[in-house]
């Protein structure tokens, strides 16, 4: 599979030309939030073969004081190691170290604005359906990283990302073009550091894209509105241990005001002035066996959302109340720690007006929506912000496919022709997006 | 390894003279329940060399269906292998695979009754101090097993049970002592076993023992009374996981089920007949950082306790109602598992009595206390219990130790003198339960 | 006391050039729902006055079915009897004894199609201002039934309902108008009933009106849409009580089981496919001072809501199954009672057209909205939706009034100009949807 | 003030002779805490026909500053109109008013110690039953205040201290013997103001007496221990209301508060040191029927009790802190007003001795116990305290009595028979407490 980007015709194109193969290497080998490192090892062979002008990696693309929710160095290097020794190449990797996982590729066709398209790349902790029904595991492509799985589609994005590169390398496009390979994006981590890393400074239009979302193969839709914003913290609580028999009095019961305050969270009233979202997804507190022991220690992971920053915001305080409350009542200190956020951001008309005169265009595309809500949070809004705020447009697509089980499900897939179709749909976006 | 008792002199006692050697040998190689593979093998190296005429080990000692709170098969097989590494004899490993761990010594010293002494050997999931004001780090005898501690001085009372089967074999006993060691005490797990495994049938008196538990060196508790009867249980919630986000009401939660109950455990109404308790030791539920999932999983371990059988009883059905109830508003299914126990026992005073006497006959004691109430549960009640409906009697000795940190903490030590009081007052005991 | 509408002249409206003498006399003397006696009799007196067809009152206008929340024999007894000495015509009370309050008045104006204007006429549970900056207070129109104030505008309702009757009288309307003068709304107890009383079955178009809601005086809102669907009940859990302290463990705790399920209704999770509310406006439960007994007896009323009647009905259950689930936990029974609901409704454009079409052609206001979010409820939505199912259409129009304090408050007071406007635009209105 | 005792004879002692009668008419007008008007006049009435040396009544006999619980004026006023239309002696009643209910009597018997003999006087909020079955409804004197009933035995107790009264005045007691008739016992709010109340400080031993306490006729417990301590208390929550559908964040919702703290409470966890004790008596917030309202007010009453007074003042620092946290979970001000309370004291053996020896010497005491646990709580610890305090001795017996229904419950009675036996050994024990 040499890269043969130097001689023309349709067997020039690396990437384009292989969606489905190029999706199965990256479904194989699926790796969580800041741990991409073979992931981001196969983006810079792959947009090496393509050919590209620029290409970062390594710490100069995310901004050091906004990765949010790295994980533990231990769990980074045993990623590392895991990468090494699956043969991804280690002079690419020892620039990654740390976690400095993900991409910026970056194509210069002449004179007109920048357009940039954003693609994440994490997978998540589920462990992948080994039935013979589930296609990945019939057809010898489920993960081989047990416990591990690209069970939302981001394998999809990555190919996506790479085949807009290839796709849009042999266009009339003029412009440059920059494909952001993104990290950590299901913990909300990695795009507040990617915003403010440099790459987006004059980026002018910004397409981010999405598989699926419960839409059918086929359908387009080309900007999406009211996502919810969210903000994902843990609460660490610590008293103060005592014999749960001899001297129960006598301990600041560190389990009891944890699971006091996530039972109260959900009872935040709802708020007149629009949507809102909370959710404990994690909680652990004292040691295995040890009912004996008035635990001094117990923590939770939450979020909460709403239908815009501030409403979001305020639950977030009224969270915060609620867990320093349960901590005073219990006589136990509590740290929170914001792990992950994303504002509120819509798309533009101007630049999802592009996606979807792309998709009007398409033969296979049969629905074209406009505009629709969104309903979940994707910190891509910290991009669309941030492109904003220095002037631009910006719009997130969804081009649908037919999965079979729900996204974060154990037997998610994607209808590999989606693959096609969002890979011409936002290559010939991005030629509408260039220089007339 | 034979035993060098033959030849006289005080060289002849390979325990009972280096107790605190033999102490420590224990304390650096804590194991927790069930997992004592190198500890049973030291008591049988022990056991060897002091000389007895039975010696049981292995599946035989303990009822397969009362053994409770076992862990995982991989669990059991890590410390097995471990034991192996550290140098146990393989010969007795191979017997006590599984889980099979503790041991009974015999000696058979004439006609008279029998007499048995249980002791227990398993060490806690605790992280033992490294402070240099911690005598055993201090001294070089710290645990080699991290985040694994003899932190409630089992290593002291395997010592005591091998020290008094060594007075024992030099004193003018008349009759039948059994020591037993008995696994698995602080999971309330190994005595139930135990007690129906066939080595009590034919006990007359049988003798437990407690170092501390917050009495000073000198101080002798001749039998305590008011055990608080326990059950251990594990509560384990499955739901429907959803996104926190899109659809959070297709979710049954796991983690709302299972906080809420464990919160509701504490507001059990106290009960007019005695005291109760309850505690939520330890809870865990959904995965970590996968905060916009409506968890489908939660479990939190728990247990309850009373002043007699009854009340601990009435706790566990009002506990199981809470727990229940939850499940059910939540759309969960829950599974209640018991994974320990011990009844409400008192001492007797006939077996006390001796107890008492050896205590009042010995120089070092300062205080001898015929009777005191126990405030905590044991499950050598399931031996004392098993031994009464036999026709015998029983008694549960304290032994008081200077103890730095309290039982359980990372700081705990024993004062080793009270190694010296406890083998002397209870080998006296023994003696004056056997035959005139 | 015939009406005087025989002579022609200004002199010859009634109520139309007396809408602030008569709105206060209404404001004097509010009363609760399914109370009002004195109002019911005072709306009958002014119809008569104006001339109407068909007057209809007592217990032929509801069905008796279907009558939510009635107060108890006692409750209804006292307002009647205060009504009586407070000088309302004795034979028209007697049609009204038991709480058959609201009225149905009747204008047939020849062919064409029959228009009807709902209004509500029951006041609050409110101790009125006596603040002499409180309008009310300092021009002497301030409740006289203590602790009991129109303090949602029904007043200016009842007045709006009768000032459109007699201006459409002296109107070019062709048709048949039906003025509905509803009790019981602040319930949500009065509608259903009404909505299948018979006086309905024949309505083409049917309006309702609300004055206020944030808006200022000069603005109408041709059309809510987006009202919130509503179920308001009752639990009532009944235990067995003990002594706290001898043997609290004898009783089942109703007020445990009470405030238990209270706090957890709130945590009843957010629904993906829209806003929701749950509140627990009451709670009572044992007896004051008996802080010694465990209650055998506690109850709180609650409402739900949902943007759809689907919604509403998914809180319902999820409320229902939280307060069974508490019961349950507690060993205590309990019984739900619906005491009020309203289904969603929107207005519908051809009503709402003709409010607009008045609303834009009266000099006064200075703002038409077309169609706004309600974001509350309402049990005009009955009647709307009755209506509609009977090939009719509806409209719930909002006219604008400046209002110093906030609804249910106890300085609430209109904007008399309100009035005239809300008096001109519906009579209007009604002339546009009758025959051309 | 003379009655009309001088006149020899059996038929001289008007209590003693008629204690049923007596005991009858104090049942049939039954009063609650500090409205005792007309069985304070009722008192004052007998003992002047049974003649004493001096008879106090009126503010003097509590100390202003201790008196807790104390109803509202308008509540004490329908009392105290009530007892003067039912014929209460109107002098008395002047000196009682604003609830100054309670009565000292005063019996000088020549050289020797004081003794003291306190009855409760008060009745309970029970709707007394109108069962044929139950003997105060089959033989006419049922309560004639309906809702409130001597529930508990203390028209019984009035009756004793009359008796006591009557029979020491004929008997060889020497010294001095003073009867308090105690007001508001069961709110555990008249024993405070009593025993500072100057009364008590030259008593050398009290003794104080309950009928019934589940012991049967025929039993005489001569002096209680371990009592419960006991501290009533409310606690009032002030939020801010709002509309619950339009803008619930708006507000600070205190049922919300007082719930969820009510609730809390009962987690509040058990204690190593001994027995104690939590309940919600009673709560309140919130007005009926207003659902749609985020409330700004609610209300619980709560008590804690303790098997010493530091427990009880523990438990009731452990609720202070959940109510206090919970209010400030919700934004709302809270004020805790303790209501009521009754430290722990135990019986001497002195006092109690000479109670077990007039027991062991009465022909109809079938059981005599020394010493017996109490299990509840009493105010007349305060005096008990007070006593002691002062260097003098105390006992609270129990004398046995045949109830059908239990205390606090509609059925309550007493076998009279109980009031013979309880007159005879009190009164006996006085003899032997006087000089000898």
């Amino acid at each position: 599979m040499a890269g043969s980007e130097s001689d023309g015709g349709t067997e020039s194109r690396p990437v384009r030309d292989h969606l489905s193969e190029v999706r199965r290497a990256f479904h194989r080998d699926p790796e969580p939030a800041w741990c991409e490192f073979a992931t981001t090892a196969r983006v810079v062979e792959y947009a090496e073969r393509i050919g590209v002008d620029e290409l970062h990696y390594g710490p100069d693309i995310t901004d050091p004081e906004n990765r949010l929710s790295v994980p533990p160095e231990a769990e980074l290097e045993g990623w590392f190691r895991r990468a090494r020794e699956r043969g991804a190449d280690p002079d690419v990797l020892e620039r990654l170290r740390g976690g400095h996982t993900g991409a910026v590729a970056v194509l210069e066709r002449g004179p007109g604005p920048t357009v940039a398209l954003r693609v994440d790349i994490d997978a998540l902790h589920v462990a992948e359906s080994d039935d013979p029904g589930h296609r990945p595991a019939a057809e010898g492509f489920r993960s081989e990283n047990e416990g591990v799985m690209h069970a939302c589609g981001h394998d999809g994005h990555a190919t996506i990302g790479l085949g807009v590169l290839d796709a849009v390398r042999g266009s009339e496009f003029s412009g440059t073009l920059k494909v952001l390979f993104q990290p950590a994006e299901e913990v909300a981590g990695g795009a507040k550091a990617m915003a403010t890393g440099g790459h987006l400074d004059d980026v002018d239009s910004l397409l981010a894209v999405h598989l699926g979302l419960d839409r059918p193969t086929g359908t387009v839709v080309a900007g999406v509105v009211r996502t919810l914003a969210v903000r994902r913290f843990r609460a660490e609580f610590s008293g103060t241990s005592a014999h749960a028999a001899k001297n129960p009095e006598a301990g600041d019961n560190a389990i009891q005001a944890a699971v006091s305050a996530a039972s109260d969270l959900y009872a935040v009233p709802r708020h007149g002035g629009g949507a809102t979202r909370v959710n404990v997804g994690h909680v652990e507190g004292g040691a295995p066996g040890h009912t004996n022991v008035v635990a001094d220690r117990a923590a939770f992971e939450a979020e909460v959302r709403g239908e815009d920053t501030e409403l979001m915001e305020h639950m977030f305080e009224e969270c915060a109340t609620v867990i320093r409350t349960a901590a005073e009542r219990h006589g136990c200190e509590v740290e929170i720690t914001v792990e992950g956020e994303a504002p509120r951001e819509d798309s533009d008309p101007e630049t999802a007006g592009a996606v979807e005169a792309a998709a009007r265009a398409h033969s296979d595309v049969t629905e074209t929506i406009p505009s629709a809500d969104f309903g979940a949070s994707e910190d891509a809004t910290y991009l669309m912000k941030r492109v904003k705020e220095n002037g631009g447009n910006a719009a997130y697509a969804v081009v649908g496919t037919d999965h079979p089980g729900g996204h974060h499900s154990p037997t998610f897939d994607i209808d590999e022709r989606s693959l096609d179709i969002a890979v011409d749909v936002l290559s010939d976006a991005v030629v509408r997006l260039g220089a007339e």
